[in-house]
């Protein structure tokens, strides 16, 4: 994908459907229940609308996509956890015995892990191969990733998306597994956002102190080496980016483009949602959170893109692995949306109270199961 | 039910099994994943592993218990809904078009309504009939319950509870419809906690300004009329209190009793819960949170029983709506503990790699359905 190829996609990201976002807004106000009481369920459904164009919608069939990718910077010494463990629990995803991948089974939801630069040879077909390179160069010492090297994982994003509306997904999650990539985040937060590098830097899966300390001197050194051009997300990713944000940040637009709701869940995922944002703020409209990371640059990010994670449960897995309980979330805004009745529906007359009584069909739980 | 049995009963809830939580402690030790990283999906599993007795649990079959009854204090003016409508939101959760219903449907959670006090001759067998009386008497004339209607509505939860042991429900969670009763509900908060009535009192599903200074003006005076005994719970329902929450306080003990998880959702249950662990304080381990309710008495209840809601959804709609939800994210818990491999089954070797190349089983979800 060459520059103009993405600049023709991003243009022809569409806003919500507004007649359908006012034909919700009037269907939540005629449900029978006091204005509102349903809070954010009640936006979830509207937002819905106004991406498909419909008022009932179904959250069933639901996928989170991985991108796995190695990160140069671990060089430097920056995480506590091998490089070899991406490749390993990138295929664990697979056999759903991972965090996000074991709940995710128990909901039904798919989980596709695809390889955009993991640093082996030795992947295995389970995983789909979109590999650009064997992980990214050390941005201490150099670019990450060239322009179009960028581009490319970009649109491997891009195209998990159309996969995903081709299959009849409902809602997405973006997923990762990279080893070192809280690092990569932080740079690449904090270079979007001009935050100090303090406070978009966390402890990514358990550092010593005296890592942790490396980790933010090493950001830090890498933002003054490089001088990331804020106002050009691409130019940021090639400096201080990884190959899985960039594929991340396509999926997000993928998403908006193919009008596919997509689950935001954790530091990476939201700060590829946040580079989305900023090649096209009509991304966001197809945005949803999820948990409440540990991780500190999280809020930042949410805060510019105007999120609020439902769920607080101090996870600081990552994976996505909030991604299953965020879909159920959307499942219950649509169960109320399409199963509340109106105020009308919900008025109960002589000929309902006529009808179950004396009929068995009608007792009540305990007494249908002769308690 | 008189007092010596509700005794027995209160004096035959056991604590947390220790062997089991110290089982499930080192069993989510060694499960491949930075320590902790899954916060309080790990603490569930743990506390359910305490419940039962087995590091290994499941939440598939799930009800909610929604206790029903009218309240003699809304001839005071302090409700914005007129008083028919209890019964015909009852009525209404049984058909799954109430908001906590139709949730509840698309979750395959049961819903079970049980009449203890609604004000109507005319109640349909779809809901279980454990009346006790029509409605309570108007507490701001005198006292709400008799000590031996409190005494049955308690029984009623606890039967409720053991008919949902002896189904084999998996977990509870205890659900209200009944107008007038976050004024009971802020009274009876007011009594047990010793906080000023301001605190405690919201206003519930929409009331105006002057009804709702209205509302704390008809709770104060009653608390001044009456006295409750801050130390007797059962003094304070019959004083202030109402049928659903002496019922669903008797539920409450009930699941702790018979051992079963159960879910706090909203003001009133909320309410239920802190008046069921002053009865015995080892109800709170059975105890799980929801949603953070809007209305501002559940903070201080919340405080004191020990626990933080999940789901951030600014809802406010009560029925025990948040249920549904939580006992998805318990079992994502399950899952997590349950499909999760440890650091040694984590590994991979070169057996397993061998058998997932060239086996088309083990494809990529995007290049089994090719494309």
């Amino acid at each position: 994908m060459n520059e103009t190829e993405l600049k023709e996609i991003l243009s022809g990201i569409l806003p919500l459907y507004d007649h359908a976002v006012r034909a919700a807004v009037l269907r939540q106000q005629e449900l029978a229940k006091p204005p509102e009481s349903l809070g954010k369920l009640e936006d979830i459904s509207i937002r819905l609308a106004g991406i498909t164009g419909r008022v009932q919608n179904k959250i069933e069939r639901t996928r989170i996509i991985v991108f796995a990718a190695d990160n140069g910077i671990v060089n430097e010494g920056v995480a506590s956890t091998p490089q070899s463990v991406t490749l390993l629990q990138s295929i664990n995803m697979t056999r759903h015995i991972t965090g996000m991948s074991a709940i995710a089974a128990c909901f039904g939801t798919e989980v596709e892990v695809i390889d955009v630069g993991i640093a082996s040879e030795g992947v295995p077909p389970v995983i789909l191969n979109r590999k650009i390179r064997l992980g990214t160069r050390n941005f201490a010492l150099e670019p990450a990733m060239t322009h179009d090297e960028v581009l490319s994982a970009i649109a491997v994003g891009i195209e998990a998306a159309k996969a995903a509306k081709m299959a009849g997904v409902d809602a997405v999650g973006i997923g990762e597994m990279g080893i070192g990539n809280t690092t990569t985040s932080a740079a690449v937060l904090a270079a979007l956002t001009g935050e100090a590098v303090e406070r978009v830097t966390g402890r990514g899966s358990g550092l010593t102190d005296a890592a942790f300390e490396l980790k933010k001197k090493v950001i830090s050194d890498a933002l003054l080496l490089h001088s990331p051009n804020a106002d050009d997300p691409i130019d940021v990713l090639c400096k201080v980016g990884g190959l899985d944000i960039a594929a991340m940040t396509g999926a997000y637009i993928g998403c908006a483009y193919y009008r596919i709701p997509v689950v935001i869940d954790g530091l990476i995922s939201v700060t590829a949602a946040l580079t989305a944002s900023r090649l096209s703020k009509d991304t966001k409209s197809f945005m949803f959170p999820s948990h409440a990371s540990m991780e500190t640059g999280c809020r930042i990010a949410e805060k510019e893109l105007g999120i609020e994670p439902w769920l607080r449960l101090n996870m600081r897995l990552g994976e996505g692995s909030g991604c299953p309980l965020s879909f159920q979330i959307m499942r219950a805004a649509c169960a109320a949306m399409n199963g509340m009745a109106t105020f009308s529906e919900a008025a109960i007359n002589d000929e309902y109270l006529e009808g179950i009584r004396d009929n068995s069909a009608f007792m009540s739980v305990t007494e249908r199961e002769g308690q």
